[in-house]
């Protein structure tokens, strides 16, 4: 990676959260479920998914601002302001969500997750087995 | 996100692994300690961190197949062909590696992790809390 790389949508977040004032900072913070729509071409990706199963889906937040270094935690300004790299503010300089998840549903192109934290609309870009599985 | 976007570059992996048969497929699988170093443009992003943090580093696997979608386990041919989305195969169209890791010593825009399974001179694109830890 000698220059910046291409990331490529793989797909989209459907969720009742409509609003960012609406998400909760952390998916174990009252986040609901959420549908993880899959574009055609990426669908293949998905076969041996099923209900149960522990996922990490990886969001872009395409409403970040990449310039942000340094965040009060928690948005609690009488916290010291620290670096993004020690938090899990969504603006950083590369805004990729980690979100920890249960797949409630497997639907043709579209996963049924619960809980999702991310916004209604936010580009989904990577899947994969939770790291809390042993593989 | 209606194109796709641009991931830059934070740092780079520095470490004893040389080359992919070198690598175990995952950190707790006897994998060696690390150095992270960050691009100087992004080290105010390090402040707060310290020795002890349980961080989750993320890399962009420079070296995978962005376009498999499905792969055999561990290179298992005796286990099924399974999408991409259900393993942690570095090969997958966007390659995004997550490395649960614990900081051993900061020093001058570096860190030093351990474990950490990821070849030398693979890319870091971000780091962030551990996801086990409760914030």
């Amino acid at each position: 990676m000698k220059e910046d790389v291409s990331l490529a949508c793989i797909g989209k977040i459907r969720s009742p959260l409509k609003s960012l004032e609406a998400c909760p900072k952390q998916g174990h913070e009252g986040a609901p479920s959420a549908r993880v729509e899959i574009l055609p071409a990426f669908q293949a990706a998905m076969k041996g998914i099923k209900p149960g199963d522990r996922l990490v889906v990886l969001t872009w937040f395409h409403l970040a601002d990449r310039t942000v270094l340094s965040v009060h935690p928690r948005h609690d300004t009488s916290k010291p302001k620290t670096g993004v790299f020690c938090t899990r503010s969504p603006n950083r300089p590369n805004p990729l969500g980690l979100h920890e998840t249960r797949v409630v549903e497997v639907d043709e192109g579209a996963l049924v997750v619960d809980p999702l934290e991310a916004l209604d609309g936010t580009p989904v870009v990577d899947i994969k087995v939770s790291m809390s599985v042993k593989m």
